[in-house]
């Protein structure tokens, strides 16, 4: 039809978790923003049968079991890539190569080096205006949007401290089973990198400021879990506390556990600053908490704003006043920010620059965990 | 396409804010849950260059100037009225006298005369398989339905007393302008209906009891607001206050105002029973609190359930546990319900019936509010 | 000893919970406030042993079981009566008559016949310098003291509505034993009377205007429980409910029951106006919200005040910032407030006439509840 | 008079912040709870015209200027102490070489070398039936002496993780001046020690378990402060962050600040086992938040506990359900609990070798934070 001819064509790689919740983004972008059109072109997986399911489930024309193809293909202008970290580079390298738009969900990469690979190849892509963004949704919770907002207009004052906790409670039974995310080789680490991975890029998206060192420590709770051939060992963590310094002098916690009982998915966020305080958590995600000490003594104390106003972040493609969001409208936000920098040739945001920058973090942490806790520079791994 | 051939076809009449939740809820019902495939076929409206802006933007096929030609198309099968309420009787009943099936936003109608006979319809309709709905989507917040379900269980024993409060604040300044909502012989009253009505399906839903007297006050505090010719009269009530008899002994409390400075959508419901309590509140929708007194007397409390459990009401659609819904998305919840019944033969709820009830309950309220509050039997009515 | 020949000499009557309450507010009172000094002279109770081991334990100097002696001692100065309401009236009166200064604690009598002449003997009384002063402990809770200074400050604007709404559940179980609270004759009211009190007080306090009008309904939900004899009538109300008219605009709801489950002392406040409102929790007393519209629409909401700050009402005579109160110390603040008038003349309040306005409310709430809910005005029964 | 002649006679050293707490509940403790009674006989201090003041106000007998003589009268039985921390040791030491019961306000000492010598000494001490306390106070908070009975009772299963935050906002302000807790020579350290020092004891009271190694890390976020002679500098940490490993496989992250803008006094506490967990903060002290997995998953949440019941720690002497306490009535726990222990001949708790324990991991935070927040062995340090 005509009203597609001109849109741009999507395939989305994986339908698990996150392509379904990709799908459904792409599915309701141009109904609730002012974004270029999409059109959603194929969807890919392994398996030709599940795949065509949740193709035609989730609205896209066709399904297929070829990436490449699928990528190649001239209709498809932005590759969203929705597959375990471990294939991340591979396929993001590729259609970068072929000079398609491409969109990683996190994180970027399992290793440093893979990242470091992808962030040369979206800078070398980006001089002939092919676009690459990193898919840390969690920024565009509009409530956390707002926060960076008042932290960057110097609502805060000097940042001083922030604390990070990420607690999530699925794995607190010791009788639930091994899986390949709680083996090394498969997922990297444990809570450190998955809910970690977030917790990092918070930290510098909030401040705007680099991490310049760590001290960190993991821990496995449940060391053996059943297996499919008796107990397995957990090679990864179950929970990483940490402490960041960043450049601005200001000093960050970062705590992520698997094993919270009675925490479902509470990305909790507290910023201190000269003049003021925010407080977040991701299971009440409307509301943001923000404290200033410009009002007098006897009035000061957190306000609870509920983010619903026309003149919050993403809130003028919603409702009116006081209609809540929910978890998976950050990603309708995420495909509106990429396809905006899409049309207006400027860089979107998380770069894979930044991606690989959240990966070097998470590896200071592995690294100092396994080093008693010692503080690692960040400056010097630079350099290195 | 073969896929759409067997589908449902949907026409939406009217395209503002319930037109917009409305076409956002056909767009994705199908991909988050297990329903007959349904086709966005129409999107009527009065202005034919914005009702086709609206339609290309929320995913419809087509749009139209003309309802009664849309429902007359073989390919329409089921007709969703999201009009003024002074509409609805007249595009039902004649949507149901063609043989469509019929979701029709609250509230039913404007008068208890056009909801009776709407009623009426929709009761004849239904033995020829021709299905009504209204479409009240509180009732598809999961955690009300999980709070009808725990009192359906008899797990708070017997209901004493409800609570409900459904407060907005967008008519606290004075100077906001004059609407249609603000007059009686379009709006049919103010805060009483409009929010109200909600609240008074909540009572119904929730107890699965009948209203069977009611004392009400109502009042206008800002009398007279600017209009296009100086200030006019304000002929509805910005709040209501009222008491309610229930035929299984418990009261209820109905209160709603549109100036309740600082409430955004706070619709806030308790409910007492002898062996338990509830309480929620529209802005943290996920979240519900039970007390239960079958604990140690040391021990109770309220606890705060985030209801995104996979055995909640509706989240076998969603995401993971922790991964909380938004406002829009009990719409989604409302079409598939509406379509499940479709296919099962099985009569939607609430039907037409239970909207001409709530008619009466607001009728009873407007007059004894006009009566010194004077508490009014329902039983009375009924019989007139 | 030299440092109590010029104090006051207090004699508190009653000596079970409220006579605990006012004993250890008489016992800290100096201590924490810049006062007038008192002595604890005597406790009066009707058992000899059990009143002196109270006086003993309570930190009283005696003990006696004739307050009518008690009173007339020279070295007896302030009276302070805390028993059952039937009796207030003569105890009152009689220390009215021989120029002691009184305190009652709430409610002031069972009967507005015997209010009124209780608050005509005190403004008698007045005349010669003898002060009286009734009990209403919440009025002396910092955050309430706070809230009321807010408002009459003008910071909330035009007030509009406010929500009272007191819960308690001790009456949960239909098995709890019948006790005098719960007879007519006896207690004179249930919910209406005991917490009712409180609430009505409250209006009149935070808003400094009259109740005009009233709506009420009541209901005993538990009708029979067990006595020593058998299943006993209960007949007094559990549960109230009332819309107030207010001369200054405002509309109050103000809501009582013992059937709450969960709410253990839940007096909750929520007021309303045109630039600002108020929210409060008894069960959290040390926190007030408060929530104003001068501030940017996209950073409004309820802020949460700890009220410990120097400023604030009462806190000087206490701990540093963020050291919390507890509830007995609106009793500490409530004697000082009344040694305070006692040195500098002035009127203490709230005045046994403000008492006998809360007792014609509540006798109004009454015929209202006994005739359908229908409004009665109390200008009208003023003049009557 | 007869009724204090076998009471023992209570000396408090110190008439500040402390000093007027202590009072209070010296003061009070006979009303609230059965225990022995005793009698206020001296406060003492360095200046005769203050201390003279403070004591007639705080409803001591006699006042005095030399704690040496005080302590060896025949009517002082306790002795307790209320100076700087600097001075702890020597008076301690004294009072216990003379026989006379001792309660010391936390911290022990400055320095672990003085708390070992304290710690020896009472111990000594208690093989003649001479008894010593340290005044950790949040011991005595109901809801805190609940969550360690529930966990004791293996309620939250095998401990994992805790997490305890506190925080308050007083140096919030760069141009606050600077005071001897500022500087390392008087106060030891900073937030690490002032507030730690209750965060740590709280790790080792709610587990019983022994905390084995640290990591941490501190930050002074403002140098310099205005003195009496121009900018001075601050030589104590504003804020400490740190990671504890517990003897029973437990991790336990301890954090403090001063500088936490919006946080009066927010001791939080996070408690996570394989079967429950726990939440408080000490800013609503009556409040426990109790999560447990043995609920049916839908089920599941914080349930908030409102620790007035009978049957709730310290309730007993106090007020009806739901009638709050405040801060300063954790002392009169604390007394009730030493007095019962002298009566009883049992140990009172905490005792000085759990002040020293605390010492020393204080002490390891500190040469942590000096190393680059490198892992410290506390069992190496015990055998040294």
């Amino acid at each position: 039809m005509s009203r597609t001819s001109s849109a741009l064509g999507v395939a989305v790689i994986g339908h698990s978790f996150m392509g379904k919740a990709h799908s459904q983004a792409w599915r309701n972008v141009n109904a609730t923003f002012e974004t270029p059109a999409v059109v959603q072109r194929v969807l890919v997986g392994r398996d030709a049968k599940t795949v065509d399911e949740s193709a035609r489930r989730y609205g896209w024309e066709e399904s297929s079991t070829n990436w490449r193809e699928t990528i190649l293909r001239d209709d498809i202008h932005i590759v969203d890539i929705c597959t375990p970290g471990a294939s991340h580079a591979e396929i993001a390298l590729f259609a970068l190569a072929h000079g398609k738009h491409v969109l990683v969900e996190k994180p970027l990469a399992n290793t440093v080096s893979e990242a470091a690979e992808m962030s040369e190849a979206a800078a070398k892509a980006s001089t002939i205006g092919v676009k690459s963004m990193l898919g840390f949704n969690y920024r565009r919770v509009p409530a956390l949007a707002l926060a960076r907002k008042l932290i960057a207009a110097g609502r805060l004052g000097d940042l001083r401290q922030l604390n990070i906790r990420y607690y999530q409670d699925w794995l607190v039974d010791e009788n639930s089973p091994m899986s390949w995310r709680l083996r090394k080789q498969d997922a990297g680490s444990g809570a450190l990198g998955d809910l970690g991975s977030h917790a990092v890029d918070q930290v510098r998206f909030l401040t705007g400021a680099e991490i310049t060192s760590v001290s960190a420590s993991t821990r496995t709770f449940v060391t053996h879990r059943p297996g499919a051939s008796g107990q397995e060992e957990v090679s990864v963590d179950d929970a990483m506390w940490s402490t960041l310094e960043l450049e601005n002098g200001a000093v960050a916690t970062v705590e992520t556990s698997r094993m919270a009982t009675g925490r479902k998915n509470a990305f909790r966020i507290e910023v201190y600053g000269s003049e003021g305080s925010l407080a977040f958590d991701l299971e009440s995600l409307n509301h943001l908490q923000l404290c200033e000490t410009n009002r007098p003594a006897g009035e000061q104390g957190f306000t609870s704003i509920l983010v619903t106003e026309p003149e919050h972040p993403y809130l003028d493609g919603w409702w009116p006043t006081g209609h809540v969001l929910g978890w998976d409208d950050t990603f309708i936000h995420q495909m509106r920010d990429f396809l905006l920098a899409i049309k207006d040739g400027t860089e979107p945001s998380p770069s894979f620059a930044e991606g690989l920058e959240v990966q070097r973090v998470l590896e200071a942490m592995e690294h100092s965990a396994a080093d008693r806790s010692t503080r690692i520079s960040l400056a010097a791994e630079m350099s290195s």
